[in-house]
């Protein structure tokens, strides 16, 4: 009888449904492209409302593993995807928000997954990503780009970059983590004095490092986008920190 | 007349509650420990049904950023906390089952994340984070030490390597990237010849591991976790690999 009490662990009926569709995707029996039963005949097939289904479909949609199917109705089934790029950085972006990492951590971590990103790419990247990436560049240089544009364009030369260094997950995760900042780098832009100087500046670092992943030059590269992320990114200012960093709130 | 028609975009309720949810976590209004009303105060407030307010709950539950009050009743209101990790976790399992990387993708990737950690441990790592990596080494160490709790310790060991780097993102990301992996990793414990010699193995560079760190030598302990990470993970196969995997089933 000096066995502890354990308590029980009371699943939610939407969390089983989530746990039966992740089984099947786990074992490969839903891959990406198939279809769901409408939530009206998997419902019943399930032993559930269509309540406590739909709570997980929506779940799974949010993560990226399945897509409705809009203009069909209600019934029509949803698909599954993969499309985890979103997901990750809606998660990222709002535990950065709350705190869950600092502005710091977020920087570190973006020089060791680019740093690797660029030096595969120089070995690895295919000349249709080469070419993509020229292409965002000469848009960034533009005279008339403004903020927004130009940070969706910046993030996007550098998950080109990451995808062509082949790593789907490398280029994902870099892509988040970006993401996860995207207000403060917003509000640095914004902030700047001189806006034509400040993307020269950047432009002819996009520029050179394009050049050296070009001509297979990876080490260099991958020296020159960490000061290009620290340059900027340490300008960066996190106003919201939560002050509370250190306390446990997680349990 | 040239311009194309754009389709109308059709938010569902449940997203447009998300949304309003995330502005408040961004503008720092929402943090962690801060509690939400109770649903059937909120819905109304909102202007939507019970329903869509607990799809758009489910989802935050399930990235981590909300816990509902078990035991409470369904009208106690979420507690905003931190807890990003199971999340990713999650994401990336079924990401990886489904085909959106590679075994090679999420290999390349630990080898970044995990020298990073380590490199960065050795100069940082805290008395504690370092017992604590110690105490697991023992406990992998013990005889009868079963596949599943080995690898559940071997995992823990990794990330509190991570945690001593300071870096609680790349902590974050190196649980969960491992995580994706999880059923391959056991699968191959499983299948070891000499289940002893294996651990023993493992174990030696573990140790041999865990002293560079303490002795400060980053670089040789970034060397060693890549050859670690290397030898182990290139013994996994990946039989479910979707062979659809270069199809664009994303949208």
């Amino acid at each position: 009888m000096s066995a502890e009490w354990q308590p029980v662990r009371q699943s939610r009926t939407h969390e089983l449904v989530l746990e039966r569709i992740e089984e099947r995707v786990l074992a490969g029996e839903l891959k990406a492209g198939d279809r769901l039963p409408p939530e009206r005949e998997l419902a019943p097939v399930l032993g559930v409302s269509r309540s406590a289904l739909r709570e997980a479909l929506r779940v799974l949609e949010t993560i990226g593993v399945l897509v409705s199917q809009p203009g069909r109705g209600p019934d029509a089934g949803a698909r599954v995807v993969r499309n985890p790029d979103d997901a990750l950085g809606r998660l990222l972006r709002l535990h950065f928000a709350l705190g869950s990492y600092s502005l710091g951590d977020v920087l570190e971590a973006r020089v060791v997954l680019e740093r690797s990103s660029f030096a595969t790419a120089a070995a690895h990247a295919s000349a249709e990503d080469l070419d993509e990436a020229e292409a965002l560049l000469v848009r960034m240089q533009e005279p008339d780009v403004g903020v927004t544009d130009f940070n969706d364009l910046d993030t996007r030369f550098h998950v080109a970059m990451a995808r062509g260094s082949g790593n789907q997950l490398t280029s994902t995760l870099t892509s988040a983590v970006r993401e996860s900042v995207r207000p403060l780098i917003l509000q640095a832009l914004e902030a700047a004095e001189d806006w034509p100087a400040t993307t020269a500046a950047l432009n002819k670092e996009h520029t050179e490092l394009l050049r050296l992943v070009r001509a297979g030059k990876g080490a260099e590269a991958a020296d020159l986008v960490e000061k290009h992320i620290r340059g900027f990114h340490g300008t960066l200012v996190d106003e919201n920190a939560p002050d509370d960093r250190s306390e446990d709130a997680d349990r």
